[in-house]
């Protein structure tokens, strides 16, 4: 089997880590072995120079996964054309009205107001684009703004793909129930949104979010199978210094965005992104958390489409005041090593425990848009400890003992 | 089952990724899990506040992991007293002069003179030491010199390690033959040296170094069932930029040592290394290689601890010449820049696909003797590229394409 994804960090990124191995991810325990092109040995006489005038990194891209092909212009949809890809939205009883269609506008919009958000804080730097398809359909826009005035990089991804998991993860994703069934492969389709934005000052915090749309057909050759969907993402927020009022606003907005929705949503949610975040080996949360969730589908999937929404369109107003504030504030050397320190624990995390970030690079996603998340620079020192009672400390404490916020 | 690894990253790092999984590393494959103590939850409650006056980094150490015990002095030996480790190594028949205290003893020895070399070299900054014991024997050096005149970061360690593996585990490394034997839980011993050095000059090469021994007892109750050893190690070379006259001396140097004991095993174990030390999502090597080689047992074993420790003595005249070459070449931000991104590929590869790293860092290991091995600082840029035929291109080329040097 031969499929390719696209920056899975937006797609599979977050299994509950409160659920065993063989509970959860429940799409993704018994798929990512087929999934998985089987490891390709080391190519070591592919020749950097029979690359055209481009370099060097492309090469892997065209042997090591299916070919992205890079596009000039955004195209108005990846949706395949049998998803009502080129059916006015304005017909909302037609194709161009199904949830695959409304979640990547949904995403693309969302991508759009993020982005324009982030360059007028900034005021200096500006998003580079690139945009790419997958010929058998789906495709993605990586944006990444490096070097900026206020942030050092800000990526913010959306991706949308078509493929097929083996008939054994569709029946986990639906329970047991007839697990004797014989079905074929499943295609699948998967949309999301995914960001990772770093600044500069020490005392402006670090934001990452991702939303996330799932969807199976149902299996041919079994009677009366459903197809399957699910939701899942979060919005989170890793400060190196902790300012309280940063924080609980920040918190604030993630819970009038849940309340509107759920009472139980926020609780659930903020406890989940504690336990996701959790660098084991350290015994620490990445950060200050904020809400996560994954394989929602136990609410109405209009409901939940509006939250994901409300979710994705409160990324700016959560986030930006805060950069406002703190985009200038005075710094020392000292400060800025300290935050080079937890960017050191943002890249441990990213890359030894988040899901997305594994599998995507274990199965040959973009790497480039994968490991966007990772900050322009990092620091790892031998056995640093900050001096109790100072201000590393008590962000550390955090980050070990997750607080209630509000 | 509660055994504890410490400094993981000496004992069991090195699968040889030409081997499937079944099949490869046979020691480990089947033991990961048994070795694993079962995830823990987070400890969300866990509060800092409870430690004395020290850190933060220790709560983890007391609940997560069994207890090291920090000790002021180095012992004489971390062997069990049943293996010799109080009595004289000059009773050449007696238990002191068993293979595991004479590679103790070799690898200690290593650790001296290979940290006197370094201090000299550097001519400014000094090891710090720290010593732990574990109550049911074994133990640990860790020694670090960080932001010293030549150095920005050096670490080398030595650890010795009594654990039990399950008896799959111990029928999987000495074959099927008897796989319906039933047989208890076996004692391992496991012995290494383990080193990262990285420069702050982006001309001087890092090197890392590590060699060690592994030895199963006897399972009980499996009549005729041999007790099984075996070597694995390494040394390879990772410059930003590349001499050829610093690449040739290095590999001439390995080369010599391995042909003291078999012309074979150079270019065997020259290939292993580019295998091993393989950025697959990159579709790139981390450095320029070296030799590597892994459950190595199917020679003399009197003749495996010569080449072990020739190996270990040839890290300083392999290494030192290159780093007085270059320790004080005049450099540019660019070339700065550049070194920093090859950082970043050392983080990816040793946080994602060095085995002693993850199974470490994964099993509770020390971290902070796992992660000396990150050097001080690091970069990430979204997709960069040198420019074709510059000197980054080249040394690019060199871990696309591993070149021979000799």
């Amino acid at each position: 089997m031969s499929i390719s994804i696209v920056s899975s960090t937006t797609l599979f990124p977050n299994p509950n880590p409160n659920l065993t191995s063989s509970s959860a991810p429940k799409h993704l325990s018994s798929s990512i072995s087929p999934l998985t092109p089987s490891p390709k040995p080391p190519k070591p006489r592919l020749s950097l120079r029979k690359t055209s005038s481009s370099s060097s990194l492309r090469v892997r891209s065209a042997v090591a996964i299916e070919k992205e092909t890079p596009e000039n212009e955004r195209p108005e949809t990846f949706l395949r054309q049998s998803d009502g890809g080129l059916v006015s939205s304005s017909s909302s009883s037609g194709p161009g009205s199904s949830v695959r269609a409304r979640f990547e506008k949904m995403i693309r919009d969302a991508q759009d107001s993020v982005c324009e958000a982030i360059e007028a804080a900034d005021g200096g730097g500006t998003f580079k684009e690139d945009v790419w398809s997958r010929p058998g359909g789906g495709g993605g826009i990586s944006r990444v703004l490096q070097d900026g005035a206020v942030w050092e990089k800000a990526g913010v991804n959306v991706s949308v793909v078509y493929g097929v998991m083996p008939p054994e993860a569709y029946r986990a994703a639906k329970g047991e129930g007839n697990s004797g069934a014989k079905a074929g492969p499943v295609p699948f389709f998967a949309a999301g949104i995914s960001s990772v934005l770093h600044p500069k000052n020490p005392f402006a915090p670090t934001l990452h979010f991702n939303y996330r749309y799932f969807e199976t057909d149902a299996p041919k050759d079994v009677p009366g199978a459903p197809r399957q969907w699910w939701f899942g993402g979060g919005t989170d927020l890793t400060p190196a210094y902790i300012f309280e009022e940063d924080v609980k606003h920040f918190h604030s907005v993630q819970k009038s965005a849940c309340d509107k929705f759920d009472p139980s949503f926020y609780p659930r949610f903020k406890k989940w992104c504690d336990d996701y975040f959790y660098i084991k080996h350290r015994n620490e949360r990445r950060g200050l958390g904020g809400i996560f969730f994954d394989d929602l589908n136990d609410y109405d999937q209009e409901m939940l489409l509006g939250f994901a929404t409300e979710c994705a369109n409160s990324v700016v107003p959560a986030y930006i005041p805060i950069i406002e504030r703190r985009k200038d504030t005075p710094f020392t050397e000292k400060h800025k090593a300290w935050q080079q320190l937890r960017r050191g624990r943002y890249v441990e995390f990213n890359l030894v425990y988040d899901r997305g970030t594994t599998f995507g690079l274990k199965t040959g996603g973009r790497m480039e848009s994968i490991l966007v998340s990772l900050p322009l620079t990092a620091r790892w020192e031998y056995d640093h400890r900050p001096k109790e009672g100072s201000e590393e400390w008590k962000l550390l404490d955090a980050c070990i003992n997750p607080k209630e916020w509000l």
